[in-house]
């Protein structure tokens, strides 16, 4: 069966721009062609990985090119897979690209991939004479429920993750949910830990939801439209509110995620991706939150329901303590001055908790690795 | 006789952030504390040139802490003077300098010194972490009166300069015009180019008051808060309606670059300062304006008058043909896709003109590097 043409609008306002979020399916075919006509280059630079371009290149290359007659040139840029790569030296190299093509500050960039093509393109697009406006068009899971929303673009430094980096919204994000056929099983389970992400804080629908599901995926034939619309939806509305993450409201998406950047370090950025960090980090922050307040109960246990099946083909390393990931907490504590977690007080009601005792950090830590290995 | 302190302020509105640059004398006595104070920082991280901070560091230092009561710490990185060293190379260096502080983007960062200080510090503060606070503190009368107030920042790639960098407002310039005492005279003139610029395209008494001095210089004992002030607004003004260059008004500070462009690369960046190479843009221009306008007179000899005094030092490449500039100018066309001139019409009164006849603007470049070059 044909798959439908169609798309919803979700509106992101900020003081950095205005911008719509697009989810459909053929998003590209009905989006692209107008926007592109709107926003009137010379040449479009598309910057993505060798797989996608593979996969997707020439279909890009028509839509850009048939909305002008032929008259819009297009460049591919491509690098290879990997957090590895979002780094100065892709940075400098798409630069030259850019550069030898002829992209001037008129131009658009175009992002198409996952978080990494989003985050290496946008600072290029952020950067390049000065900036360029620029498409994001995420092509994994993760990118389309968060990454790609809210204009946080950045690379990589030898002593960390997104050290360098700007604010910088696009002109328009543009979900195409078909392209979610050729992800890997892995890569969509990553994502789904960011969609329940949103469940725990924002939306029951989307857990009743995930709760259905079999072995933490849904059928084969799933509509992933409405589920991705609430993400999007949820994030925009965080992201208007709270475009430089200055007032908290943008920090609680970080939830599961200070357990999950310190799992992430202490086992080398190898074992786990990151949505499968931060559905560590969620059942750690739930277990913390039955620890911590009196009146908490069941929320480890929905969280391991529904965040566990995502975690099966996680093998943790033999011998990864709770004392490992402790030492990456405090590393974190040191840069920021503070340790501070968001916790669940019920469900949907997140809140900031300032300098937890680390006693009960530490062993809800020890609690999840030990019941996540047992199983 | 002890200089006096005092300052005055010149209000800067953008949608990127509304500041003040303060002109004066010990400026940074008066403003630094109670500024910082309101800023809050861990650390201040002080960007600058070695040479600066054997003159200033200490002074900077004590000003910065005791604003604490010791209870901020001071980074001080600095890089070889020299457009050179505007790189990635240093960008990355300060990256790496800054994250072993443990600067964090709390914190606030301080450029100290000339255009290219402020261009690289500026870039770092944009894109560390995000976005730090910072502010311009120029040394040079180049930056002083242009390169500090607006917040275009960023550097240069191999294949030309400030091809990368952003738009990013400081919290604040504080202008001491003290520092010029210790500027080379060669530095001065190149800063007085900048200088006469404001007065061709917007402020007679600046041409007024520079028709006065003799050999291009004024009295040991000038006051420059006064001149300063009259740059520096001008500049804010502009900087507020047209922030990111859209409009053409922020492009009309271009006056004499696109010949100035060409001259610097006709004559590999080495025999010309950046503001002797837009004086003679500028008497470039006026040629120009004198060709293209039936009406037009006097331009080229007033333009002589202020402008030459300040190319004294200047000595042109033997052999520097009209051909070899007009060679880099239909680079610069070719990369922009038109060629486009500020000419004035009348004193104070620059125009935009899109695609000027390639035979006058030859004959302009011709005549003016003769004429200077047979004095």
């Amino acid at each position: 069966m044909e798959k439908a043409t169609y798309f919803e609008k979700v509106p992101v306002n900020t003081p950095g721009g205005g911008y719509d979020v697009c989810v459909g399916r053929n998003t590209l075919e009905v989006t692209l062609p107008p926007l592109l006509a709107s926003l009137m280059p010379n040449s479009v630079a598309v910057i993505s990985h060798p797989g996608l371009l593979e996969l997707y290149g020439e279909r890009l290359r028509f839509l850009i090119e048939a909305s002008f007659a032929g008259n819009v040139r297009t460049l591919f840029y491509s690098f290879p897979d990997g957090e590895e790569h979002k780094d100065l030296e892709t940075l400098k190299e798409a630069y030259g690209a850019l550069l030898r093509f002829g992209i001037t500050r008129y131009d658009v960039l175009l992002a198409f991939g996952g978080g990494v093509v989003g985050d290496l393109a946008g600072f290029v697009a952020a950067t390049y004479m000065r900036g360029l406006r620029y498409l994001q068009v995420p092509t994994t899971l993760m990118a389309m429920v968060d990454s790609s929303i809210g204009g946080k673009v950045g690379i990589d430094l030898p002593e960390g993750k997104n050290l360098v980096g700007a604010f910088y919204q696009p002109e328009a994000v543009l979900v195409d949910v078909d392209y979610l056929a050729t992800l890997p099983a892995r890569e969509m389970r990553s994502g789904l830990a960011e969609v329940a992400k949103y469940g725990f804080l924002y939306d029951e629908g989307i857990l009743v939801e995930m709760e259905r599901w079999q072995d933490g995926l849904p059928d084969e034939d799933y509509d992933f439209v409405p589920l991705v619309m609430a993400c999007a939806r949820q994030k925009a509305s965080v992201v208007s509110e709270d475009e430089r993450d200055l007032s908290g409201r943008r920090a609680r998406l970080n939830y599961g995620h200070t357990f999950g950047h310190a799992l992430e370090a202490a086992t080398g950025y190898r074992a786990l991706r990151h949505g499968e960090a931060v559905a560590l980090g969620m059942i750690m922050a739930a277990r913390m939150a039955e620890l911590f307040w009196s009146f908490a109960t069941g929320f480890t246990e929905r969280h391991l329901r529904i965040l566990l099946p995502l975690l099966k083909e996680v093998r943790l390393p033999r011998g990864l303590t709770a004392d490992d990931v402790m030492e990456y907490m405090e590393r974190d504590k040191k840069k920021r001055g503070e340790l501070s977690l968001i916790l669940l007080m019920r469900w949907q009601a997140p809140v900031l908790v300032n300098s937890p005792p680390l006693d009960l950090v530490r062993r809800a830590v020890d609690e999840v690795l030990k019941e996540v290995c047992s199983r």
